[in-house]
């Protein structure tokens, strides 16, 4: 199945199962709400076939990132084994590991607004969906509880991630880490198989590579996590980025103001953000109490 | 004010304000949800005064951790100039943040289970909670927007925590960071006064230093923070910890299971923790869907 959520009004949003040309309305406000019940497959299925249903055509769709408020996001770093081998780094024995808070995420085609960064960078990225409760699970059952996957960007303020050794810093800054445009489940999809990822700015393809790739795959990372933190469903992991950053250019290239940055993901989607870099000293909100 | 969230039944949680020898009901489930409303200093107030308010003697009262669910928590890392002078580091230009989730919050007499690591670690810290939200905020405004301060203990799993660059795993196991036992409202307490903080395991005193020492205070972390992400009322600020922990020994020392940690702060109060230390292989629940 394909789901994805969707606004139908302003303000108003639904869950939705993809059929033909067409996405078919759920009773849940968001993916999050929906795989929240045990019985959400039983109900996508019937509202497929359901000829009461309603429908939205896909080109009249806004699709918003599936998830609205995952409870925990967890972001790998250093996970595409062509990208380690041009940094010259031997292959890890764990992975490298970081959080977001979900005032991170952003819509599959919202404006990313940055204010107080110069150094702002792309990180294009397979998004793992938790399906299940998971705790403590070996990686077989890991997979299991894995719903699918998704689009993201983990856009990057690269002057605030060097000020430390730690890179949260630059990694949390709201609404700068666009997902979507919808969620494929994992027993449509696998991305150990081999699925190409490209970020391009403009017409310019600036990240190109497999997720076969991948060092640490979804399983893998649930189960790890899994280890020292109950995972819910619509939690959300960030696999890492392969080569081709703004960073690790000669010379270095940071996002522009207006750049229209493309992330996509075969068989899974693209995503489209417009950059705008806000001057530092624009103005600053008063505190509200 | 100082306040608490006390447990009144099996699984029902009450706000309180302290009088006396008595700690006196409020209208929330716990300091979070009271502090949500714009008029709780008012409510507070009405009920210190009100003779009808329901009391319950201190000695009688089960302390929770004050916010049951903070939407964000940050932590500093070195950020005592007396540790930092010991380890012979550069007092840093920028405070070094990482991020927990609110399950990695323990009671104030929680029992630590801790099962797969085999180097724990204690770290006293003082905890800053947010009480307006705050976005963009100078230090002035980012000051007032400081509701309290509390004891809280950045439990570390010190080899997950040295697998990789990033800190967060070692320091975001599940029910590893016990946080109490109430909150002093900033409007009686001022850390930059001097505060002595401690941690002891048994009848050993293992740190002892004063919160004069931050580098980085209350506001200029709420400040700082929010230049990057919108806080809201609740959301909890881990100031870092000062010398003393069980890596920096020689030999290094870490907690074995039994130990009691207690953590303190002079005008704020204790925390207990009895640390449990669980073998790795001991069970593991199986997949829940």
């Amino acid at each position: 199945m394909r789901l994805a959520t969707i606004r139908v009004h302003d303000g108003v949003t639904r869950a939705a199962v993809h059929r033909g040309s067409d996405w078919i309305l759920l009773g849940a406000l968001d993916i999050g709400q929906l795989i929240a019940s045990d019985d959400w497959r039983s109900r996508a299925q019937r509202a497929l076939t359901d000829r009461k249903s309603i429908r939205i055509p896909i080109s009249h769709a806004e699709l918003l990132r599936p998830v609205a408020k995952p409870t925990k996001i967890v972001c790998c770093g250093l996970n595409y084994r062509d990208h380690i081998a041009e940094t010259g780094r031997d292959v890890p024995a764990y992975p490298t590991l970081f959080a977001k808070f979900s005032d991170t995420l952003a819509d599959p085609e919202a404006a990313i607004v940055v204010q107080g960064s110069e150094k702002v960078d792309w990180e294009a990225e397979l998004a793992v969906i938790v399906g299940a409760d998971a705790h403590r699970l070996d990686p077989e059952e890991a997979g299991a509880a894995i719903l699918g996957y998704t689009v993201a960007n983990d856009i990057s303020m690269r002057d605030w991630q060097a000020r430390t050794l730690q890179w949260f810093q630059g990694k949390a800054w709201d609404g700068t880490t666009p997902v979507g445009p919808s969620i494929v489940t994992s027993d449509e999809i696998s991305p150990a198989d081999g699925l190409v990822i490209r970020a391009s700015i403009g017409e310019e393809l600036v990240q190109h590579s497999n997720t076969r790739e991948l060092v640490f795959d979804g399983a893998h990372l649930v189960s790890y996590v899994s280890q020292f933190t109950r995972l819910s469903p619509g939690d959300m992991i960030l696999t890492g980025t392969p080569g081709g950053v703004g960073m690790g250019r000669t010379p270095q290239r940071w996002l522009a103001d207006g750049d229209l940055l493309t992330t996509s993901i075969e068989g899974i989607g693209e995503i489209r953000n417009t950059i705008r870099i806000v001057p530092e000293n624009l103005s600053r909100p008063e505190i509200r109490r």
